[in-house]
């Protein structure tokens, strides 16, 4: 048994069992083993953007991480925005990147670079294996550091002759460790605050944001008055009919003012503190009204669930007490294709157990709200703001849940950076449905320059507007879809989505449809 | 004026009159201010790997550097790749990075990362600007660090607020250093070992590759009987009827072994000692044979151009020495489509002073023995070994040379890392004509797949298989081009290809042609 082997057969034994793959000359014996291990699923990404992301939604979707196999230092960096977004996430992430073998790195053959350099970015746990007998423990090692809690990415640099010589054998698996308990003192704390009477907020997010905690927070905001908000980008949000109703704290700094306006009390649950996503002259960056105290029930490594349970037992929250979404769907729509119709359409289509990735950004904007009422749905989001997440993190959850539909709902600008993802959408068969929300235009950034005062300060000229304008020429979506292998069709109207979405639900595999909407909101 | 301003207008000052920009809110005053400096001329890129390809494309054709404008961390992540083939190639590259505020900078909002450390890799200069007044004196420092010698990418990071803050004014332009003059002495020695009789080659590569110095280097491979060999993968090759006849080293080592076998002195003129592009089982990294002694004339920062003419006089080469091609192209070939009916295609109608970006891998073996005899033209190669580098490259020379065609060569699966490059041709009307190559295969990792000996030791099972098949489904590069605003043609025989390259030729803007190729060669 070589190393590539070796390494295989302990990631499958420690419960990997996905590799997204853009391999290289340095991967081959790693490629080559996958007959060897047929527990390994590998599958193939045109980029490696589109494999970072896939294993990014595999895991958020799947609760376990997914291995990526990248090819050296380059194939890193072209993963490298959708790692950001999985870290920021908290995931658990096992990236594989081979590279030269150990006898010829100090060649600096053109391939060549410091790969460790540009995987300490995104990388919780880090490390280069030596020899193929110290391969497999290392392989345990990085999944169980994927694991954490809280989840991150490991990256573990496989050179190409640790792969390709003899090794022992496979390693054991690591126990994954447990999260932390919070102190009960500091849920007393929290509890005796919320209890005061005075104005205060729950800020939930990332692994509070499934049923059973949501249930519990809601159970407390519910008992003590407190304002139940989420995260602004939760990696995963359970939401719908029969779930508890949870606002997210707005993207832009004056929706998240107004939201915590007055509130004298903010009880972090899994987040950071909130801030402004970029500055702007004379805004405040840090989102915390004045005269505000910050509490932190619990960190992103401790059992967070636990102490929402703990919290709405210390403040007498009756087992009931949730507020949840009732049932509801807005009326099928007619009518021009504008961000609010669209909203509406999938709001009242949306089939139950679906996933939906969300990139649809300004155009979007309606869709979580028309949607809030459907049936039980999953929401993962832009945790990490580097755009180009939504397609293949749509693509690994599709992977991680086949009986589950997956609702892509990507932005024209957003879907330019990884849209091969549909490629590995139609050679996987995945039931994945797209929707491209075709405004046109850089939407948000028109927006931002307004915000940011350079417009207001210099007017915007036509060659700053440019930069903004994705018409000249116009992005065919439908041309693009079906040059990767998944049909697709173009809608104007509010009917004419609905039937198509209707449609692409109902049928197996991969659909995208282009909404054409108005380039202003 | 403030910090953008100041900045663009050092730039344009400094002799960098083009940015290519793929923006985000970070960069919005940048944006706002191509309004007030009309003199540098903005190019939207629908993707980073598409913007740092294109700089280095066009530094190569310029010879003097394009602008970058990237979006923080994960932008420059994005870009990455492309960086390092730059880097490689040695191309001067100014890359504008935004970063959050200076004073937001400790909230670690969403997007933030360690953009340094990202950008440490592929940058021979980096520098944060700290302040509204450093800026334009950094922008200046940072023009005369690309331009070396040798060239580099030099990466200044852009904080939000110093580019909305006020500035001073534009900083003077830094003159650029001169190339080191080689000691007289190393080009005696050099002289000495060509005239000993004993059997020597010239490898060229780097600034020596053009024309003036070309001549040299023949003149003195004719006089001394020494052989004459370009490096395997130079930036800019000049070359066709009338210029010197170049072998380049071959990529595959058991090639390049052959060439070089018996020399006794390798004299290496702005190159580095030959290496393997990998390493493989059993065969040697170091590609200088036993008992050849290395000697090196000019080093990257030094005046090769000037060292061979010393060379020429010092060995006594008659001015006429040189030995060129003469003009000569294959006949208009007939039949299927193949790796070698392409290559006679293509050389029988190259158009005069074309600039060829050639990623056509395995598919393209055969184009450059083709075009040898073509009328004269210029050929850019992937420096870095970091795929996807051929479209952005083909954009960023069309744009340095209005008047001149490109011929972009691509392999179907190197395509699909930067395809979005197809966008801005069609956005800045660009006169590149792109030949994909489909063979509906990583053709090349299934060649290195048994030259590593996976194959061999394990046999090539068909989930290895699957890892290097694009036909399932294929890739309609036709409907890809389309979707992206470039007229297209599919074509299978080698009749329709001289046919549309042609049209392609004849016509204004871009074009693409998909070429069909055998899956095996």
């Amino acid at each position: 048994m070589n190393g590539a082997q070796a390494l295989i057969r302990t990631l499958v034994a420690s419960g990997v069992e996905v590799c997204f793959a853009n391999p290289g000359t340095s991967e081959m014996h790693f490629v080559a083993a996958l007959d060897q291990v047929p527990e390994m699923r590998g599958v193939l990404g045109l980029f490696e953007g589109v494999v970072t992301g896939a294993a990014d939604g595999y895991a958020r979707m799947a609760d376990k991480p997914a291995a990526t196999l990248l090819h050296l230092g380059s194939g890193l960096g072209n993963g490298l925005a959708n790692l950001h977004n999985a870290r920021r996430a908290r995931t658990p992430v096992v990236n594989i990147v081979g590279d030269q073998a150990t006898y010829h790195k100090h060649y600096d053959a053109p391939l060549d670079s410091d790969i460790e350099t540009v995987a300490r970015n995104v990388s919780g746990w880090l490390r280069t294996s030596r020899s193929p007998d110290a391969v497999a423990a290392d392989a345990a090692e990085a999944v169980a550091a994927a694991y954490g809690p809280p989840g991150q990415v490991a990256t573990l640099i496989l050179p190409a002759d640790v792969s390709w010589l003899e090794a022992g054998g496979p390693a054991a698996p690591i126990a994954t460790a447990s999260r932390d308990a919070v102190d009960p003192a500091t849920v007393a704390q929290v509890a005796a605050v919320l209890r005061s009477g005075e104005p205060a907020a729950l800020l939930v997010g990332g692994s509070a944001l499934r049923e059973v905690p949501l249930v519990d927070a809601s159970r407390v905001a519910a008992t003590t008055g407190a304002k139940l908000l989420g995260e602004t980008f939760p990696r995963r949000l359970e939401r719908g009919a029969g779930l508890p109703a949870v606002d997210r704290l707005g993207y832009l700094a004056e929706f998240a003012a107004m939201q915590l306006d007055g509130v004298r009390h903010l009880v972090l649950v899994d987040t950071k503190s909130p801030v402004s996503f970029f500055a702007y002259p004379s805004k405040a960056s840090d989102l915390v009204p004045e005269g505000c105290t910050v509490h932190v029930l619990a960190g992103p490594a401790d059992d967070a669930a636990a102490a929402l349970a703990g919290l709405a037992d210390a403040v007498g929250a009756p087992a009931d007490a949730a507020v949840v979404r009732a049932a509801e769907r807005p009326d099928r729509p007619s009518g021009p294709l504008t961000a609010e119709t669209l909203g509406r359409a999938i709001g009242a289509v949306l089939p139950a157990l679906a996933i939906v990735a969300d990139e649809g950004n300004t155009a979007g904007l309606f869709v979580s709200g028309f949607t809030a009422g459907a049936p039980r749905h999953d929401w993962l989001t832009l945790t990490g703001g580097a755009i180009g997440f939504g397609m293949p993190v749509a693509t690994g959850a599709a992977v991680a849940c086949p009986g589950r539909p997956v609702l892509s709902l990507e932005a024209d600008g957003s879907a330019m950076y990884t849209l091969q993802s549909l490629w590995t959408q139609a050679r996987e068969g995945l039931d994945v449905t797209t929707v491209v929300l075709a405004n046109r235009s850089y939407a948000i950034l028109n927006m931002e320059l307004a915000r940011v005062g350079a417009a207001a300060a210099q007017g915007v000229g036509p060659r700053a507007a440019a930069m903004f304008d994705l018409s000249q020429p116009a992005l065919d979506f439908v041309s693009l879809s079906q040059g990767l292998g998944v049909p697709a069709t173009r809608v104007e109207t509010a009917e004419e989505l609905t039937i198509s979405l209707d449609k692409a639900f109902g049928e197996p595999g991969p659909h995208l449809i282009e909404a054409v909407l108005p380039t202003t909101l």
